[in-house]
């Protein structure tokens, strides 16, 4: 089915404060994790909030990626979402979650399109190789 | 925890073809869906794709709401994310689903940004109320 997606939910923990609040170094990283992934870079849109924090999203042929972050808590809320079977969305999440500085992650892979929503991983608290 | 996010997956099937083809319709929509909602909005950014189906995500101040549509299937992957307790991402998502015409829609909410990852709402296919 032509509609099948994959939705990568990762949420990053004990990340760089200073990188979650650099908003051209987060648009780097989001434009380079797609790349990375095998993606195409349609849009890309990022926010920097005062006093701190950055929301942003790169639309690829195949989806999206957003972010958006807490610097103060070192916090990261990420979604990497891939149309078709090709991209490997955690390809994207991996790579994200290393150039941030994660030291916890959870990641959870949602697939979309295909009728019922349901979790494909279960949830995992796991220490990100470093 | 200031962390606190609300994030509706939102599946949408049954849509009217020509609404899910028609960009300036959708972000319309989406704008108006964050704005009923309560949000206050950042950035618009959605791109129409050849021959068929729009991209886009509006960022708001409390996180973002993004669509893929396929207008050959008559289906919408929809995302409403807001942080924070007060706005409700149903809000959003609700009146999307209605905009779009949508025969049948399938709804789970997953809490971001407070430990581990969980569907805060049994999946469930239903009619869309028209």
């Amino acid at each position: 089915m032509d509609t099948m997606g994959r939705h990568v939910i990762s949420e990053l923990w004990g990340c760089d404060t200073e990188k979650l609040n650099n908003m051209e170094f987060i648009e780097k990283v989001f434009v380079n994790a797609a790349l990375k992934a095998g993606a195409e870079v349609r849009e890309v849109a990022f926010h920097k909030f005062a006093p701190q924090g950055v929301s942003g999203v790169v639309i690829i042929s195949e989806s999206h990626l957003t972010i958006h972050s807490f610097p103060e808590h070192g916090y990261a809320s990420i979604d990497v979402y891939t149309c078709g079977p090709i991209i490997d969305p955690n390809v994207a999440a991996s790579f994200i979650a290393e150039e941030l500085g994660a030291k916890t992650s959870e990641v959870v892979e949602i697939p979309r399109g295909m009728g019922p929503i349901k979790m494909d991983k279960k949830m995992e608290m796991s220490e990100t190789a470093r």
